[in-house]
């Protein structure tokens, strides 16, 4: 990807570089935080400041999917939240099931988080006797056997996986046959899927890695 | 950062684009893998192919930090393994702390993949009065007021925020103010923290709205 599109062009949605999506993300949790506490409009350098980042950087982002900013002004927070939960698609609500009901499985199962953000963990599975059949939070923990069926029951669309390493692939493999779009995997190894599935890695033992270059190598403000 | 950087020489290891130091993780663990089932030597192409990207991205990517290919074997798994590890600063032990031991901090704290990595976690803290005072995983839970204490005792130089959103940021000042050099942030809130201390943000829920974006879009291999 360029880094240096977007300046005087509005891209397709796909064509636009990652790392402004993810800040896409950091702009809406931001601005969710200020409507909180009962601000109404917000200004670039504003923003920008509360994220770490140059005010052009903010323009430049959001320039990437519209004009949103109103002279003398700057932008109106909830319009902003509104038109940023558009772009990203979660101004719908989304269907998710996670697979691995271990500790991170079981941890995430009980986070708050994702359903004020309009995702909801529908159903879960796993292979252990003594889990399958009980249900946490609410949510009914399958065996793995029904995989297909739940997931076609309730129109599930995007799966998490929260199993070993040496079990994603194949938990992968079920999810895609299952018609899942989207896969946010947490087990520490690279899957492989067809391209018309969206797949986003997350590695916490690699994040702590990143950390450890930036302070070994005495980097500041990586 | 330029991602054209790298291509002809060597930088410095804090101007090296953060994408590329990322990336060595994710070698680093496709490399732990082959040598646990057995392999000595990879090409760039099968290592690139692994993880879903060029050969050329993997040449490039590690001549960012030397010469580590032999001509006509390619890369020496055993040896590569050592050269990731003393780059990212992982062949030495890291100390590490916890504040915040609701359900994702449990989790974090029986999560076995740290250890591995050279990152031990050596105490946790939280401020409710049923969890001070315990253990988990042999880990000991203390009072918030005992930070700046134990950290110094045990020498901990990382710490990881899994407290709420409201909480984190005194929480940051605290672990600052007490010497800790590099901080993973699990609340879902942006943290102001002085330039010599190293940051890294993981909000579980930004993940799930970047895997939304590439649904809703129909984007392929984002």
């Amino acid at each position: 990807m360029n880094a240096r599109k977007c300046k005087n062009e509005t891209l397709g949605p796909c064509d636009v570089p990652k790392a402004v999506v993810s800040r896409l993300s950091l702009y809406l949790r931001e601005l969710q935080h200020l409507v909180a506490a009962g601000a109404v409009t917000i200004s670039s350098s504003q923003l920008g400041k509360l994220l770490g980042i140059t005010d052009a950087q903010v323009r430049k982002d959001l320039t990437c999917f519209g004009q949103f900013g109103h002279p003398g002004v700057g932008y109106r927070c909830a319009e902003l939240i509104t038109e940023i939960r558009r772009i990203l698609g979660t101004d719908r609500r989304w269907s998710v099931t996670m697979v691995g009901v271990g500790n991170l499985g079981r941890a995430l199962l009980r986070y708050k988080g994702f359903a004020s953000q309009g995702f909801r963990i529908v159903a879960a599975f796993d292979v252990a006797p003594d889990v399958v059949g009980t249900s946490i939070e609410g949510i009914p923990v399958h065996g793995l056997d029904r995989l297909a069926e739940v997931i076609a029951q309730h129109g599930i669309q995007l799966g998490m996986i929260t199993v070993p390493a040496g079990a994603a692939q194949a938990v992968a493999d079920l999810l895609v046959a299952a018609g899942i779009a989207g896969i946010v995997n947490f087990a520490p190894v690279t899957l492989s899927l067809p391209q018309h599935v969206s797949l986003v890695g997350v590695d916490l033992t690699t994040e702590l890695e990143q950390i450890a270059f930036s302070v070994a190598n005495r980097c500041t403000s990586r």
